[in-house]
């Protein structure tokens, strides 16, 4: 593990979704850009203070030395987005599997590199974008892509939190302070951190492409140096149409990823918070609840499913639920056979996308919220 | 009562609104502008049949001839946009107090020109914007009047509905036939007809003004004439972002009018499908649920409370409170009293300031969906 | 109108909904057995002064005695329990319909008399067990009449509530006065003013009848000399069994009547705080919610609809649902035409019932809460 | 690990949960009675088939033998019923620490004699009653303890599911199997399987112990062999009074276990399959929704919080969070230090308590639902 050390947050998440189905152990990490605080973070977590290293350099370095046996099978990535791309194509290159946060990279054109680096490196490359790992999320997705919705008109998609609400860098608040710098964040603050989140679920459930936004961000808080909030209008290939909205200043929100997904034939509705329930809507006959863990989800949403119907998964199942898919294509990959053809997890061509997406919404927003033509990525 | 015959929704609501409290009696109309469906209504609705007119002419000409203790306290007009105009200035400049149906007319120029011909009557004039009526929409209007939220700083307001998701006005259903007319409904459809009841309800909470709108509009099922669905970004004075997005191709969608603000201190919702309650959000401490009929609610929102908490009001008694302040203003107004200080129902202001909206919002469609100045109404 | 005058709750209900439809007007009133208060009370609801009665035997004196076309078409008696027998005799055999607010009398060897009095009398009587009046109790009462539960296996029905969890009675609010003194209420406190509204809901839903019960009732306020709270298990004919408790000091529920039925094949659930809302509950696909409204409701269930789906209706819409059935019975036995077969209202038979259950559950507690024999009716 | 092979559920679970937080690892098991599907299982889980065992017997007594360094810190047991007492016997008294499944043993007298066994060997035993660690139920009780509520009134627990509204274990599915015969269960069916987690949960909020109980169990479908339905009234040492339901016959129903406690000065609900939220009510302020892993969330709760407010955790962390402790409360005794004085997770006591339930409600129910003591445990 790159990054993940004390005060970070979603190193740990990684660990427990890593560890959750009992598939992975933590063996080695460079923890922290400081040397003292990545061995003090590798005693926490356990890990040999031998491979406990000072940089990701030196564990490249060191752990590309290692015996077959003691080989590592992957490694994950959780620094902050500056420090994204270096680690990544370092240990890609040095012939190791890598698991990356998102989004992908510090800007698009970093995110294209690193493309054309995975595949020429032929290893397995993940980006964690969690939320996709929902088994009602999986449920979705499928009915769109046989058709119960009908043709898409509408999609509605929106990711309000609250806790940015107040100038919270000025403390010494880890998450706070890297997450509203634009040397470790990137070009944008909110929509980077949670906008492409909302952009990779209505794409990932609808399959649809941005053919053109107009996106307005703002920034509330008094000095503060990106965005934290962002309101988008999306015009989708094909004709339909979108609302995505996010913010970190809607005070009292928590994580209130919320997306309806209309069509001709039927409606939809997940919400983040609740996320054992998919809701679709008819024109003509009530309502249904579609609840996980029930024999009538589909066969690809149960691979996905720990425990019965009424016991609530949560996050980190889903966040689980990738890392399972991450097992699959690692397991095929150091077995030398062919990648399972029905991976499901966020690729480099994922990131790339919400790295163009990112760096549309701030283009727009930056000519007066006009409308932009989405970039081929 | 002009329109509100048979086949008619809203008049059949106004008359139940009306006399919910016992307060008004519904003795005279021109029910239709067929003049015997308008009798044959008439019929229906156990007015006597020398009171029932086959045009609103000829029954204002009739009324202003009656001796003053038959003599209509108030006539309420319901018709299609396109029939406001003409009969609220007959009755007005005829001398009777007027209750108008939203939006307030066929177009701006003519909501104006409704403006100084209220202005110069001196009589009572009420549009309906109902779900202002709502005791925790008042409860909210408090909150931000009282400093409660803080500073606003983003407002979310949508209003789905889905019944016109399909080409409706083909088959007779009447509704959705002058609904969808341009020739009677407006520049706009969904914008006209639900829109305006979002910028409505965002307006009398939070008290802001839009300054500058972008609007998308779109009309997604084929052979209509109108938009069935916008989408809509906001920038109030003062700084405050705005996302309002209302349409009528939401499949399964009913009448999910919902509105969230949040300011500097706190954040509200409201859900118009689950009205007697108010969630409100902090910072720092649990989110509360608000709920109608409580000790706790303001001495306002007790004005327009009949029943004790926990047993729902909705829809209709919504729609009575804005008539019980309609009555309120009609008796000062027959008495020769001064109208009291604090009424609380939407006016002619609201009107223009409403059809403002509408003309704003489908002149920044038209021009692809570019920021446009909010008029100085 | 009998009872109902200032500082009353139920009578203002009962007058709301039935002004509600334009179809019926108050014209006469003994609003309290205070003479004076009564006139006042008849001054503020706009009833003529020589209609307003100093008590209830002056007025069916004088009203027996208007010429046919003045008669009152029904009398409307919403006094304190102990108070309903004797109004309601009088006015029965003086030849009025009558409406009686429930429970039935203040006890069941009352009832019963009053059975043999309103079947000699002819005339039509309606109890107010207000909560069947919901179209969506209507729809769940079909779905059970149509097998689409299957055979009914349990029922769980409670209502709690929580504004006596003090000492209220000891302050002057005359609604917490009345309802905790046996002299006026009866032998029960909150299973007579609420416990009887879960029999009745339970009952009319599924149209099971008790076979034995088991009640545990309670006084948790200190002084108070009824119970406030009750836990009653039951046995039906045929099998299924049945939890149903009601309370009153159920600190910050409001008014929580919920019910479940469980079948073989499906179970619903219906909350009143939600009245808008049926959901029904399969074994091997999505839960559906049944939503007020939409064309896929019973016919009838859409002749209790009077606005949209989505536009939520009431506590007091279903309360008029209950006198629009009135209506058509007074209206028939006015005009001397049969009554319709199809009415649907709670009767002196769901009167005698729920009257034999509060003798049942006051038997069985003060036995100890031993299993009782439900009494034939 | 003894039991959870193949075809298992909750064996499964135990592994997720104690996997979770990276700090324990699988080694040895004896996953079912059938040796070859013991060692089939093995080699599914990764286990090392030198330590995969045919029986529990057989690895009690080889991994006694193991080395300190290699020796199991701790036994999980998750047979059916009948198969509990055996091997946590064996393996409490062999020296080892044990992590034993719900409910504690076949009957009341094995759970005693367990009690003096576990008392005896100076070893950790932990009773896995997971729902007690959900951070909110944990948030419950120090509102009851620390006056919150005032003095408890009244506890409404039900635990309603569907799963076995039909005679499925006529089929070969394993655990309607056991869980529905008499002679791996033990005398219960439903209330041995959940209506003792219901128990549990409210004795954990509350510290109430019964004082008499009267219980109503059922069996509804025909050729079942133990009860699948049964409902409690509930009297508590010092007053209060409770109502206990649980079935698994409530068609549709998943895993509906549900809290209400309500005092004197507040009450409090909270929802199992939406566990992140915790509602409390007062008489005379808005109703609140904590929520997990806010900042005004108890210290205690706070340890049990994986990730931020606004990311669901479910079933498996509540789960793992009862191996938190476990956690600490071996290491202790690995290292030979006193045990955390702190330490919260279900021991023995609870065992019987729960044991103790199981025999009152059976013996109530077959006296014909009569009240019944609650035994001394």
């Amino acid at each position: 593990m790159i990054g993940g050390g004390r005060g970070a947050f979603i190193g740990a998440v990684h660990r427990i979704a890593a560890h959750m189905d009992g598939k992975a152990e933590l063996v080695a990490g460079a923890f922290s850009s400081d040397p003292q605080r990545s061995k003090d973070s590798a005693k926490d977590l356990l890990v040999s203070p031998d491979r406990a290293y000072g940089s990701y350099a030196e564990m490249a370095k060191a752990e590309a030395a290692m015996p077959a046996d003691k080989r590592l099978d992957f490694v994950v990535i959780v620094t902050p987005n500056h420090q994204h791309f270096p680690p990544a194509k370092l240990f890609l290159e040095a012939g190791f599997n890598v698991v990356l946060d998102k989004p992908a990279t510090f800007d698009l054109a970093e995110a294209k590199k690193l493309r054309t680096i995975v595949k020429k490196s032929k290893k397995v490359f993940v980006l964690t974008h969690n939320y996709t790992g929902n088994v009602m999320v999986k449920q979705a997705r499928e009915f769109v892509q046989k058709g119960k919705l009908g043709n898409l008109r509408k999609v509605v998609v929106e990711y309000p939190q609250g806790w940015l609400s107040t100038f919270l860098e000025a403390s010494d608040q880890k998450q706070a302070s890297w997450r509203t710098d634009p040397k470790r964040s990137g070009a944008a603050g909110c929509m980077g951190d949670i906008g492409t989140h909302a952009e990779n679920l209505a794409r990932y459930i609808t399959g649809l492409e941005i053919d053109t936004l107009c996106a307005d961000l703002t920034t509330f808080v008094k000095g503060r140096k990106l965005d934290d909030d962002g309101n988008v209008l999306v015009r989708y290939k094909g004709g339909a149409k979108g609302v995505l909205h996010s913010s970190q200043i809607c005070i009292g929100d928590e994580n209130m990823l919320n997306i309806r997904v209309y069509g001709t034939k039927a409606g939809i509705e997940w919400r983040q918070e609740f996320p054992n329930e998919l809701v679709v809507k008819y024109a003509d006959r009530p309502r249904e609840i579609w609840r996980r863990g029930n024999d009538y989800i589909s066969d690809h949403g149960k691979k996905f499913t720990r425990i019965p119907f009424g016991h609530p998964e949560g996050y980190l199942e889903a966040f689980a639920n990738i890392y399972l898919e991450v097992f699959r294509a690692i397991e095929a990959e150091v077995t030398g056979k062919k990648q399972p053809k029905d991976l499901d997890f966020p690729t480099i061509e994922d990131g790339v996308y919400g790295m163009a997406f990112i760096e549309t919404v701030v283009k727009s927003s930056k000519l007066g919220a006009k409308w932009v033509k989405f970039p081929k990525a």
